[in-house]
């Protein structure tokens, strides 16, 4: 066999260069490609034939890159239209050029949904070339699977975050409310992980329509019966409407996605201007939450990990081709937790935005069901033993600043 | 000998509770007072006669106590003021009714300054209660020692979450701007720390004056030579003529001071209005920087026990009011990171504000000296082994909530 090419996409994670890692290792342990070659910025760098070989990264290099934190290949979020013959084209020139066979793209749903178009492209091209998806995604918004490389990390984050600063507020006895941010833009999973801690007072997502009077009703009472409330809040929370909570429509992130942010400010004044307390205190996650390093879930470092494995050694079948490897979903969720991988069609983890199951959300913002902390608790268990250096986590020298 | 009592003022830290068990195990290491009472919400709770018996607390709890951030005690911002002869003597019937004899006040330079005042007034009413000030603050701004318990940890943080948030940024190749907000109102020691990690490309501290122009030629220059400019801010930051970058004049936490918040988005705009970059990213530390149990530095941790003893230990000297424990300056900066501890009158550690050393500042805003990153590359160095519970740091159950 030729070579291969392997990529990033998307917003970066805290494992998202574990599964990188998990491909060169693989190569290394059975060399089906001559060449590892990774393509710097996504699709946008391959394009323009910007490639750096990974092939033979040092062991102990490659310990290191699975607990460096956000993107080591660069990222973009250029995306590969569907009917866009020329990127198309230009596409398999590079591999052609490199002699590469099989494209493996990690990313999220709209990476997935190029993994599919492209396949579905070079069968109807009569072109061999290969691509093969490994997910990731904070936002835990893919379809298929149990849950996404980089969500545990980030959900441990959050509640650390939650459980520390739930400490620090509640060493107050001012009247004073506090409001976390996370991310989340169409799905709450991140937000409703929080509740893990049990540290939550108040819960609003995406997939809960916000109602001013209900809500801010709910944060008087809380303060009456306790003196406080905290709030995690996801920041695509939106009226029934679809008006979000906070939006900054001057932006966007090249995705036509608008940039959201300022959830927790909005909540925040909202509360004072009430009259229910005279301040309140708004911490926003935002990229602290996606890409540390000191936070990373054991569970999701390993998965991360395995999936990069797990698609090289699948790879070896020719017929291996439109694919994406992922996390089953558990059958039973009080069974004690075990990761079981599986492949399925890139077009079923594409484009469908997999939102917080509605019976998992308790009514009037008070959290979620004892069936998603479940879910969520085993997610974050163990912590990975990081490479210090001069007290900080190691960290490898991003490939696309080399 | 009586009782002793031990107390927590203003804003917590990641470490303070560590200054307690310190205070806690060096009794049953050595039982000089009867119990060790806690105050329950600083000064505040004490002279409302809530307390707390923490004497026989067991070793396990008292392990995890040092890992739990916030102020376990509960805190507040009350201040006594020097003249106010009816909290003196309410506060002494109070250790009367309770047979105690000293107390330790752990706190930044208002508590230092209570200490101060109260065995003052002690001494000139024939009082022979005593009051002995346990340092802590994460603004690092007391002037006769080294460093601050506390800092450290809010460093290491504020480090962690500078790289993790720099290879978040450099991984994508767009045109936008970083910017980095930390706690820091009148002292830029925790923005400044943040140099450590090497990712930061301007910084801006309240001891070097904010110029508009000079700031966003910087920004220029950083983004015509490196396509990139990472900046992180102190909250305190302003313009010479005192005019703060942001602040919220509604507000004020108590003691008068205006609450600070915002200079990160007001600069983002600010660049962006300017045409430098057409979208930045915002991330603020505030709250979670202070309180993490999970970026604790070792040598933090282990000082703020080390001076909870020191403290408890030198109060056997009868003698002994009116003084603070603290560790030392260092003489070397270049020779190898050893604490010395000592113990000075509180006046001199109250209502001084230490600054950063002017000298350590390069000018238009590029950063520290190396006499600057030789001072902070120790503190943040080594981290605890903590004791983990589902995945998350083991903490206990605030003694304000019991």
């Amino acid at each position: 066999m030729g070579n291969c090419l392997v990529a990033q996409s998307g917003g970066p994670t805290a494992v998202i260069n574990a599964s990188l890692a998990g491909v060169i290792r693989a190569n290394q342990l059975n060399p089906v490609y001559g060449r590892v070659l990774g393509g710097i910025h996504g699709i946008e760098g391959v394009l323009a034939g910007r490639l750096f070989d990974l092939t033979d990264l040092p062991a102990r290099e490659i310990e290191v890159l699975k607990q460096t934190p956000s993107s080591a290949l660069g990222t973009c979020r250029y995306k590969l239209k569907r009917g866009n013959d020329a990127d198309y084209r230009r596409l398999v020139e590079v591999m052609d050029a490199h002699d590469v066979d099989v494209m493996f793209y990690i990313g999220g749903n709209d990476s997935m949904d190029t993994v599919d178009a492209l396949s579905e492209w070079a069968a109807a091209n009569g072109c061999a070339k290969r691509f093969v998806g490994i997910p990731k995604t904070v936002d835990n918004d893919l379809v298929p699977v149990d849950h996404c490389p980089g969500f545990p990390s980030a959900a441990k984050l959050a509640n650390l975050v939650t459980h520390a600063t739930r400490l620090d507020y509640d060493a107050y006895e001012r009247p004073e409310v506090f409001v976390l941010e996370t991310m989340g833009r169409d799905a709450g999973w991140l937000a409703a992980s929080c509740c893990v801690s049990g540290d939550v007072d108040l819960l609003l997502l995406p997939e809960a329509p916000f109602d001013r009077d209900a809500f801010l009703a709910q944060v008087q009472r809380k303060m009456d019966e306790t003196g406080a409330c905290y709030i995690v809040v996801s920041e695509g929370a939106r009226y029934a409407d679809g008006t979000y909570l906070a939006a900054d429509d001057t932006a966007n992130d090249g995705f036509a996605h608008a940039v959201l942010g300022g959830a927790a400010l909005t909540l925040k004044q909202m509360i004072v201007d009430a009259g229910i307390a005279p301040r309140g205190v708004v911490q926003d996650l935002s990229r602290a939450a996606r890409s540390s390093n000191f936070a990373q879930s054991l569970v999701d470092m390993t998965e991360a990990y395995e999936l990069g494995l797990s698609a090289h050694m699948r790879s070896a079948d020719p017929a291996f081709t439109g694919m994406v490897v992922g996390v089953a979903p558990r059958a039973d969720l009080d069974a004690p937790y075990e990761a079981r991988f599986f492949a399925g069609p890139a077009g079923e983890f594409a484009n469908y935005v997999r939102q917080l199951p509605a019976e998992w959300i308790l009514p009037d913002y008070q959290g979620v069901s004892d069936e998603a902390l479940r879910y969520f608790a085993p997610l974050i268990e163990g912590e990975p033993k990081l490479v210090y250096e001069h007290g900080l986590p190691a960290t490898v020298v991003p490939f696309n600043r080399r």
